[in-house]
């Protein structure tokens, strides 16, 4: 080989490795999905009637009804499905979004969790984004606010984000997560909601209830609903901690205001000491009392999911409550889920789900 | 061949064709979707501020900021897929969900286009669903109205279905139709929506606009402020007609009051002459004045669609109005994409697109 054949076999070597690199980064793009089912239904609600008779050329209000406080539901089911579905209801001034597309652009657990074989269902709960029509008036007052959610949400003190948090420092990022937000269009109410999701269990069949903040709540009695929620997963649980008659905690001061819970009679209780239920809270929770109430509000929700987990699991159930610094995991908003790391995040509850033979 | 073998032959032969009916039979089971990528996102929108400076312990509305009047957008792309997608802008009162799983639980545009090779980008508008963040307060009423929109929608004259509707009867249908309702929750305003659906074209580039009903005048704004919509399908447009400065039509008289067009520089209509654009209306649409507000609203729009079309054309454009039953497609209501039919409506658009080179 002269040095001519030389020069030109390295030049090709390198092409070759270049084109390799390229292949490389070309097979980081994510593989397709591949779906056997998906769609949308409206699911649970009620309807309201007007006294008299419609009449189709005055069109008044007289005898017209309005069917509203459904739950709407956007669904996808893999090939080869795993058995039990997630269904995923998001949290206060949240929608099924939550779930999608993170704010900087990555793949969301709906995506994530498709790609594990898990069939996925994406709620909009009663009253709130798609599933808007509610059967009771409510006023929108477009007073701004990404501020308070900012801190309440535990990305940082409004400007600064907090120090290794897990929130990406991109401008856009932060514009898609204030705009993830869209207001209730009714009254909000547990009730009505855990009813909805209830209902939707009662159609699907078998499934895993994912939760989020809000969500916490209406998915504790939605358990105690229906018996097709066969485990909770449950992010960051607010308020709506139930415990049984007789067993209630004193309400937890808080720079925040008092957090209280409330009681059910046992025998509903009871319900929730029959599915493996793992709740998860994420970093930048203080342990002592703050004077910053968007984090000193936290810190009594945690307290008050550990009583809550205590007295579940006295009751013979089964409730772990992780809270992911004590585990190592570091920097995650009230959003693990769509937090940098929501990968391992998702890890985790893939783990779960094996452990407890539901996947 | 003797009898037996002959006998022998027939079974067979009928054997294959029964069986060719099963695997019929089972290929109505749809084959599955395989999606490249799929996500969602907010687009354009503004900021509202509150003048002052946050303050994180107090929290109050000082200094803080709204991100609001975005839409948002739920897409799928297929793997390979054809060059120009298809975005899809909902009417009044309605969301994403009209392009999705129909009321009776077949597959909606959404769906059908997928398997056609088509990315389908679905819009809620801004201050409607899951794009509910509003700049400006609102106040939802809940009035039970269900009846009205039957009506208007051309399903019948409630409490009858029109003859040959091509509507379901069965109840759940109607459940799941009056449930795709959802308020607004901010102020209607189509120039707000027309600079959100701008804004998506000019983030993912070429594409074709589906509008229907109401989503029809903020489609022809879209039109002239994105030079990114390569064609326009606009389903029973109703009002926001726009015609040159001077070529404005007087007011059209309906039982249902007058129905107005305004007027746009004629540059900016110019743009409208620069692509391919059909409009397609239903049955059931009276063609002399009714008593009927409902079917005579419809009448008007029609004639003014017409009116419409020949300014377009008579100014060098290329618009055609396809009034369904005129080429022998019958009991179509104002939401043909998803009437029993919707296969053969949906052929139409493909045709549509090959004839103009769009596929």
């Amino acid at each position: 080989m002269n040095y001519q054949k030389l020069f030109a076999a390295l030049l090709l070597s390198a092409s070759v490795i270049w084109s390799g690199n390229v292949m490389a980064a070309d097979s980081a793009k994510p593989k397709p999905l591949v779906i056997q089912e998906q769609g949308s239904f409206a699911v649970g609600g009620t309807v309201i009637s007007n006294p008299g008779t419609f009449d189709p050329i005055k069109r008044t209000p007289e005898g017209q009804t309005l069917h509203g406080d459904h739950a709407y539901v956007f669904y996808q089911i893999p090939v080869n499905a795993r058995k039990l579905p997630l269904v995923f209801l998001h949290g206060a001034g949240q929608f099924s979004k939550t779930w999608e597309t993170t704010p900087d652009g990555r793949e969301g657990f709906q995506n994530i969790f498709l790609r594990r074989g898990f069939g996925v269902y994406l709620i909009d709960q009663p009253r709130r984004g798609d599933a808007g029509r509610s059967t009771l008036p409510s006023t929108i007052t477009a007073t701004p606010d990404d501020q308070f959610w900012f801190g309440m949400f535990r990305v940082g003190n409004w400007p600064d984000f907090y120090p290794g948090v897990q929130f990406p420092r991109d401008p856009e990022a932060l514009n898609q997560y204030f705009r993830q937000m869209t207001p209730n269009t009714g009254p909000y109410d547990a009730g009505v909601i855990s009813d909805a999701v209830a209902a939707l269990f009662n159609k699907i069949g078998p499934a895993i209830l994912v939760t989020h903040s809000q969500g916490g709540g209406p998915g504790w009695i939605t358990a105690i609903k229906s018996q097709k929620v066969r485990a909770v997963v449950a992010y960051e649980p607010g308020s709506g901690f139930i415990f049984p008659e007789g067993e209630v905690p004193s309400p937890m001061p808080s720079s925040a205001g008092p957090l209280e819970a409330s009681s059910v009679p046992l025998s509903d209780f009871m319900q929730l000491t029959k599915i493996p239920i793992v709740i998860y809270y994420g970093d930048n929770i203080p342990d002592q009392p703050s004077a910053n109430p968007s984090q000193d509000n936290w810190r009594v929700r945690l307290a008050m999911a550990r009583l809550w987990a205590d007295a579940v699991n006295r009751h013979g159930g089964d409730v772990t409550v992780v809270h992911l610094p004590e585990i190592g995991i570091h920097g995650n908003t009230h959003f693990p889920f769509s937090d940098m790391n929501n990968v391992q995040i998702a890890d985790l509850l893939s783990k779960f789900l094996k452990e407890k033979g539901l996947d």
